[in-house]
């Protein structure tokens, strides 16, 4: 008989959980959210969460694998001692694709000006806006994994330029990569700065006005524009503010917020150039993550290699 | 001595006029809508028209090349009777860029429910919508030239289901093409209707509400949507507001109307499902515009084939 897969997940999963069970081919899921519980949690060797209570993990003391349920892990990272097990992120293609799809879309949105037209047609007002073609805007891209790369490629077949920043520089055909050292040239060369960074200690905070300041200025073509599908955690939204303000920034997509649900007072809920989703970009996939597990646990079963492992020292 | 180009080109050429100039490499210009005028209408050989004066071609008796300044040659058709001369279209990549860059934009804008968002932002609500993925969208294209191959290309990109008609039925890598008898086949697929049909007698009044209806119902996933960025004369704008009003289409991106400057007084403005543009998708790069026709005159004068010629036939 398979080993059960525990379950504590806390968001919203009802549009396509039925597509769940039929991933994991018949394994018994004990979901914690639906107020089933375990005989024995020691006994659980597979599991899957996403911001789970911390006292959780302490119980799973005979655990093997640790699921988590979408790309980021930060979420458990902050949930209490980790357990002495690999923890595999969700890294398939539905929820590369959504991801990707989001960031496209701001981008045309901010290259486009949407806003601006939004606005006119409130007026009833037919004009047309000075418009640069997706060629003149660089986009920069923080953070190549799975997510970044795929988005570089898809903006690039859209026209845009695209430069690429990780901490270990990467080698992506078609874009120009810089690494750790070459931050400050990166951001000198990008109108668009795209946020998919994973959070850990270095990202907390670190977009705040002193990188939105080393954008590029070139504000004939467009002002500097940031859009952030990573982690709330890593920005610094007072000065995201005061940025829009100030015109050091023209714009902004966020998905993410230091505290979510943003609150009902946040001023970014007032901006026009502001655009916001409730992190919606790229909601994993319920019944695509199902048949991942499955597949990493046969894997696992079967002596192979488990893949998308995280690297406890880097915190991704 | 190069024979002058004459231009009268009633749209704003304000933001890159400049670069015209270095586009035709020295060859005189003489524009009409710079209050400028030939010495000898009879003697003018190349004229670059975009709505010329019906008074304008008939004076025009040596032409050798009639230039459109957009992909479109309907307002050379409309201008009255056509000069015994080749009429070349303009197809740069430019143009190409730009109208796939605002046909992706608006494809994403209704599959990621753009305007409900904004809704939800504007009372400070956070809330996340059910939300399909770009493959469980099909988008079908309706006029599979240079504009149309291209957008399907990027759209496949994206990750949407791409189909493709066209009159004359065209072989398209991985995008499933329909032709003239398939039509109703074809819109019972379409979630997402995508209009670059040039205007001809064919397409006049063509996109109705007897269209919409025949396109794909599933409501689940999302209400059909009509993007036209092809001619305001080929929809009926009666028709697709109460087709809003009614749901049997969920929304509409246009950038083109059967009167332009669409009046104020049209309910289109005040649809918050209808994302409206001033025919501004895609206007023609005036800069690259200059170097395509100098391009162009020195092929015909080399006796070489002028590319991008109209069918007088087909009107397009």
């Amino acid at each position: 008989m398979k080993s059960p897969l525990l379950i504590d997940v806390k968001f919203d999963t009802t549009r396509k959980y039925d597509g769940f069970e039929k991933g994991v081919k018949g394994r018994q899921i004990i979901n914690l959210n639906a107020g089933e519980e375990p005989e024995d949690y020691s006994a659980i060797e597979y599991a899957l969460v996403w911001q789970p209570e911390p006292s959780l993990l302490d119980k799973l003391t005979g655990l093997k694998v640790l699921f988590s349920a979408g790309a980021g892990v930060d979420h458990i990272f902050s949930a209490g001692k980790l357990p002495d097990v690999p923890i595999v992120r969700f890294a398939d293609p539905t929820l590369t694709t959504r991801m990707s799809e989001w960031v496209c879309l701001q981008c045309l949105s901010h290259l486009r000006q949407t806003y601006k037209y939004i606005a006119l047609q409130r007026n009833r007002t037919w004009q047309e806006l000075p418009q640069p073609e997706a060629s003149e805007i660089n986009v920069g891209i923080m953070g190549m994994g799975n997510l970044g790369k795929d988005s570089a490629k898809k903006l690039k077949t859209l026209g845009f330029a695209v430069n690429g920043w990780s901490r270990t520089k990467k080698d992506v055909e078609g874009i120009n990569c810089f690494g750790e050292n070459e931050l400050d040239d990166f951001l000198a060369q990008t109108d668009f700065l795209v946020g998919l960074l994973p959070l850990t200690k270095q990202t907390t905070n670190f977009f705040s006005r002193d990188i939105f300041e080393k954008l590029k200025r070139n504000e004939e073509i467009a002002s500097p524009v940031f859009i952030n599908g990573g982690r709330g955690g890593s920005q610094v939204e007072a000065d995201i503010v005061s940025c829009l303000q100030d015109g050091t920034l023209g714009g902004v997509s966020l998905d993410v917020f230091q505290q979510e649900p943003l609150e009902a007072d946040s001023a970014l809920w007032g901006y026009e150039n502001a655009i916001l989703t409730p992190h919606a970009a790229a909601i994993s996939d319920i019944a695509a993550l199902g048949s991942y597990i499955e597949g990493q646990i046969e894997r696992f079963e079967a002596g192979k290699e488990l893949e998308h492992v995280v690297d406890l020292k880097a915190g991704y």
